[in-house]
C-alpha cells in the first residue's frame, strides 16, 4: 500500500521550521487506510534546504546549530566562485550536503516511530523566504 | 512482504559499535520467509547517537574519526548556548545531524548488499553510557 | 514491485560524476513494467566514495564543494593514524561519512521527483581511478 503527498512550505528566510505534524497527520489519515508496519520518506525537491531530525525541546539546540554552521562554512567566504545568487548561495548548497534531502521514519502500529526527543525539521539554508515542496512517501502493509 | 525489529543497544559512551552482525541476523532469520530482492531500512531513535557506513578493517579509522570530530566540533565549546546536560551535550546534536539517524541497504539474493569493507555501526556521542534503540525493518519479495 | 540493478563506474579520480541519467533509464525501462508510484533507492558500495543531490546548473557550485572539503579535512593531515594507503585515504572515509552512501528518491506518475536543479552524483573522494558499484532498487505499484 502506498501513498504520497506534496507539502509546501514558503519558509521567512534562513532558520528551522517544525514538519513533524504535517507529516503525522499523513500518517493518521493513512490510518483507515491500514498502513500497520511499514516506512515514511520525506523528501525536499531543492539544493539549498534540506531535512534533519532535531532535539525537539529545547529551541536553543537549532539556534547553536545555526552558529556551528556559520561558523563551518561562513557566508561571503571568498573561497567560493558560485556567487551568483549571493553570498548565502554557496554556502546553503554545503549545509544542504552536509545534512540531507531525504529521510524515512519506521512507522510501527500505525505511528511513527520517532523517538520522543526526534523532531523533524526542514532546514532553510538562504536568507530570504522561499517556497520549498517536501514530498512524503509512506508505505507499508 | 515487512519486517520490523528493535535492537537494543548499552553503550559504553562516546565511541563505535559495530551492529552488522545483528542487522544481518534479522534478514538471515527472514530467508525463511523468502525476502529476495528488497532493503533493509535501520534507524536509531535519538538526536545524540547516529549511524554510519564505515571501513570495517582497520580500527583506526574510527578512531581517527572520533579525532576529526573533536576537532570539527569540540567539548564545551563556548558557541554553544544549550550545555544543561554538559559540554558534550550540543557536540553530540551536532555530530548525530552531520551523519545520520537512518540509512537503507539494498538486499540482494537474501543478503545484505554491503560492499566488503562496509560496516554499519551505531555512534554513539555521549560521553557517557546510554540505552539506545535501533529500528530495523526490513521489506522485499 | 521490485527492480535491481547495479551500475558500474570507473572513476578517473577525486571529483564528482553525474548518474542522473543512468538512474532515469531505470526509472523508464520499468515503466513498461509500470512502477507508477514509488521511491528509487541508490546505494553506493565502498567507503571512499558517496552519493550526493547537488545542483546541475552550475559545474562551479561542484568544484567549490571540493574547495570546502579540501579546507575541511586535508590530504595528509597529521592528525591521522590511518595512512596505509596513502594521504587521501583518511579524508576520503570522511568525506564519505560526512556526505551519504545510500539515498531515496520519490517515483511520482512514473517519473523520477528530482527538483529542476537537483542532479544525482557519484563523488569519488580517492585521487586515483577506481571501479565503483552503485546499487539501484527501485519499488512501487
Amino acid at each position: 500500500m502506498w501513498q504520497q503527498k506534496t507539502i509546501s512550505i514558503t519558509s521567512k528566510g534562513r532558520g528551522t521550521y517544525d514538519i513533524t505534524g504535517e507529516i503525522e497527520k499523513i500518517i493518521v489519515n493513512n490510518k483507515k487506510r491500514k498502513i500497520h508496519t511499514g516506512l515514511c520518506h520525506v523528501f525536499v525537491r531543492h539544493t539549498s534546504a534540506s531535512l534533519i531530525l532535531c532535539e525537539n525541546a529545547d529551541s536553543q539546540v537549532r539556534m547553536d546549530l545555526e552558529h556551528f554552521m556559520a561558523k563551518l562554512t561562513p557566508d561571503g567566504n571568498p573561497l567560493f566562485s558560485h556567487t551568483m545568487e549571493g553570498p548565502d548561495d554557496m554556502p546553503a548548497h554545503i549545509r544542504s550536503i552536509l545534512t540531507s534531502n531525504d529521510l524515512s521514519i519506521p512507522i510501527t502500529a500505525g505511528q511513527l516511530m520517532l523517538g520522543t526527543w526526534q523532531g523533524v525539521y526542514l532546514w532553510e539554508h538562504r536568507l530570504r523566504s522561499h517556497h520549498r515542496q517536501i514530498v512524503v512517501t509512506i508505505q507499508g502493509q
